[in-house]
């Protein structure tokens, strides 16, 4: 099914994946958020072609997913995650946890999410609307370990 | 980047993206979850061609996302989802929950997700990982509403 037609449905799930499942959308959006933000730094990071990665980042502004702004006395743009881009970030844990339980890598936990606030572990839990953490996503660190 | 390129990347969140990211599969896997395991009845729930169906519950089954089976005294194999399957479901409340907050339905939520041992509302949420909740998933019922 195309983005179009992934659109076309009703369905809060096709429409995420419409924005999202495009390939390499959600590992750029990693990097935005990780503050990998300049145009070289993300190429050189994923090791994607320069024209691939243009056509998602302008995708992505579309999808109001960054903005490109160039920073006053600097040549070079940067590229701003905005909150829709940071709400991903539960979409990008429970990915992560699923291949973590699925498809684990023998030399030990590829991600690691942290409270900053208390320094304990967070993990994606199915709670009460009312017990929902307001945790301010700023004060949590996602940080993806490279074991190789 | 292909399947064959995210499955190369030793990051958790490529290798999902590798199982789930192809189109139609997450709404296969959710049609699973929620008991419409027969081919003509995926295949009419989500107007799906048939030929792109059998090739999306093959490689679904390579993936180990389901068995087939056929029940004795049926003719009819029926699609079975697997635990690896099941566990997809943070990934689909994340996607919907964003969609909900990023692209809502003017006529209203799509998606009920509800505990039903005590007829709450639940909510993906980070929380320690000592407070995770150990919630049996046959306890929780994720319903998509039809708001046309």
């Amino acid at each position: 099914m195309s983005r179009k037609n992934y659109l076309k449905r009703n369905c809060p799930l096709s429409q995420s994946m419409a924005v999202i499942g495009g390939q390499w959308t959600l590992l750029i959006a990693r990097d935005l958020m990780n503050g990998i933000n300049k145009f070289d730094n993300i190429q050189k990071s994923l090791n994607i072609s320069r024209n691939l990665l243009a056509q998602r980042l302008r995708q992505m502004e579309k999808d109001e997913l960054t903005n490109k702004v160039i920073p006053e006395g600097l040549k070079r743009a940067i590229y701003k995650p905005t909150q829709k881009c940071f709400d991903l970030t539960n979409i990008v844990l429970a990915l992560a946890e699923w291949s973590e339980k699925w498809a684990p890598d023998p030399l030990g936990p590829r991600i690691k999410v942290l409270n900053l606030l208390n320094g304990k572990d967070l993990k994606l839990s199915l709670v009460s609307s009312e017990q929902a953490n307001k945790l301010d996503l700023k004060s949590v660190k996602v940080s993806f370990l490279e074991n190789t």
